[in-house]
């Protein structure tokens, strides 16, 4: 007798990570899955193959795993993902049922993911102090490289719902109005297209007025975190962002990858976040709280080149600071309602997560281990994040990849 | 013999407007509803009274009208709005129908109104010179008052689909991080709480690879406006929104007004929008295009006192510019995508769509026909914006009412 994680576990995709997908099995409809190794289970057809003789599904649980995508289990809430994880880990690790988790999967090479859950509002933050530092020496070399609200409240804004794509779709260069060198605009592809290597936080539950504090953000909305790449038109976003913000140069895609990494598993990856430099009004004040900084390594490459390994765990803000700070005016919550943390830097030039950053500005081309040298994008490039955190008793969390590559300008 | 329209028309809301709201009837559930005088039609209903004898409801149309909301309307595409407005039309103007049409409606005050349609993604522009003039006057005293993008493009950015909320529903006032004197901030309600008024424009049908063109956009994807305030916490919104534009200060709540107009119903009201200062890109380019500025006057009133009457004739982008400009990166549209004109204000002080305007920046406070003095908005106080526009052969149309009243914090 075994497990099916003895079976089937490998290092990063251990029953200690069990991410969630909505897949299609070749020739299936889609549905939602869970990957332990390199399967991705049907979770809806195993619990109907163990029926009432295994662990039971909790009741609860049930319009949650026969829908087709994370929809239905976001709406359903915390209560919810606890017990439905809880039973998951349960089978997975259960001596004997190795063989009806086996019959209810299938080869993760063999699966189409999907979109894993319907967007309601998208948030991007800016939480990166080494980033928003770099970009105010580039751009405002006479001042503070900080504004002065950075480090009283995490700067963020809403970005477009409807264009974030799934990781695997590709798109076209994007055109709009670029300055030319005397400052005049003129319409054409983007000269400078650029990566925002972040992190995805994907909420659940329902928070219709508000006020969420950093303990329910923690315990009752973050569901998951995905990678997230929020691909970025610079010449377009200069020319446009006054007095209102970045549009039209980053609406046109932001790719997420598809496994959805639980909250849950991110446990052993809490870290202290970093020393605040202002006391924080209350309702983000985490002196004293359960630290929430993650260690999470991301990976950034280029056409399978590495190009930099931006560290989560240097981000001035938290997860729960970011959910607080997004209801704290009465904004109410959504199930679906998802935020990028910002690009994540690091304070080398190898940990930075945009080739702003690493070219500084496109003033110094960097090189990739095959010699070729960049600045930003060039049509058929292929960018992919990765990104791992450990897990318990010295195991790994992978959070899988998101990748695309662009296309031509139509 | 007579018809509806006979019977029941009403200044503002005859025959030649037909707006289209979700309502439900005393015990009833959500319906599709129409508006002619004082009377909400129930769509569905109407259609079967017909059945085969009367004009037939167009085959396409029949998803649309047994909806709840504008929803299924709005996927469904410009065709089937033609086909359903032709045959709204015939059926009130057609002799002998009115007891038809009277058995199948509900007097309007009789009804609750909801939320029309969902709100797939929302953008607010900012369309008006004399607005962003104003602005700028304000905030950058030194400088010129426009900014150098802003007559080349229309200024945007993306706000909080999931708080636009219904006319008529209140809400507390928003807390946040407010700048006091010395520039360090605090925490508290919002001190300087204000309106913007704003017409706002409803999208349907599907654009997925972006690119929409101005004959398009009108064409295709423009399905009708409501009156639109997008509240505002001038305070919170004056330190966060650096570099990254406007968040807390204005996603708390948005309203709209519940009966949508047709865009079809405004025909009569187009007229040339002002001359452009500079060549557009060809995208924007208006010139030799049909005239897209409309002649809309809206009316601004808190606690039924007027305050002012702003004209959308002045504004410098149209709507199909703002379509097109929000398309032109690749971004797709969805049914549902709404966006905000931005506030509208004329070269009048009386013709001002916002509080920091009229009262400049708070330091010349004005006076309601009461005589009271105001700056921005005090708990208690309730803003209603209306509108309307000229219709064909002398008659008007109606935009309706957006209303609430600001609750104190909680």
């Amino acid at each position: 007798m075994s497990t099916a994680a003895d079976r089937f576990a490998t290092e990063g995709f251990g029953p200690e990570n069990l991410p969630y997908a909505s897949f299609s099995p070749p020739g299936g409809d889609p549905r939602l899955g869970v990957r332990l190794g390199n399967r991705a289970i049907d979770v809806n057809t195993l619990a109907a193959a163990l029926g009432t003789t295994g662990p039971v599904l909790p009741a609860g649980a049930h319009p949650a795993v026969s829908a087709p995508t994370l929809d239905v289990l976001l709406a359903a809430g915390h209560e919810t993902w606890t017990a439905l994880r809880s039973w998951l880990v349960e089978v997975v690790t259960t001596d004997g049922l190795d063989e009806a988790v086996e019959a209810s999967s299938h080869p993760v090479g063999e699966i189409a993911l999907h979109m894993p859950f319907t967007v309601a509002d998208y948030v991007d933050y800016y939480a990166s102090e080494h980033h928003a530092s770099n970009v105010g020496k580039m751009f405002r070399p006479d001042q503070a490289p900080l504004l002065p609200n950075w480090k009283h409240l995490p700067v963020g804004y809403h970005g477009r719902a409807g264009t974030v794509i799934p990781s695997g779709q590709d798109f076209p260069r994007p055109k709009g109005l670029r300055p030319e060198a005397d400052g005049t605009p003129s319409f054409g592809p983007s000269r400078r297209l650029d990566i925002e290597a972040e992190l995805g936080f994907v909420l659940g539950g329902s928070a219709p007025a508000g006020e969420v504090s950093l303990d329910r953000a923690a315990a009752e909305h973050l569901f998951g975190v995905v990678l997230f790449n929020d691909w970025s038109a610079r010449d377009i976003q200069a020319f446009e962002y006054v007095p209102l913000g970045p549009y039209l140069g980053k609406s046109f895609a932001s790719s997420i990858s598809l496994w959805v990494v639980p909250w849950a598993a991110l446990a052993a990856a809490r870290v202290a976040p970093p020393a605040r430099e202002h006391p924080l009004a209350p309702y983000l004040d985490d002196d004293g709280e359960d630290p929430w900084g993650l260690d999470i390594t991301l990976g950034v490459t280029v056409d399978g080149q590495t190009v930099s390994h931006p560290p989560v765990s240097t981000m001035y803000w938290t997860a729960p600071q970011m959910v607080a700070h997004m209801s704290v005016n009465g904004a109410s919550l959504r199930p679906g309602d998802f935020f990028g943390s910002g690009t994540v830097s690091g304070p080398e030039p190898g940990q930075r997560g945009s080739f702003l950053e690493l070219s500084w500005g496109g003033k110094e081309p960097f090189t990739l281990p095959d010699g070729t040298e960049m600045t930003f994008l060039a049509d058929g490039q292929t960018v992919t994040l990765t990104g791992t955190a450990p897990g318990p008793g010295g195991s790994v969390i992978d959070l899988g990849e998101c990748t695309a590559t662009v296309l031509p300008a139509t």
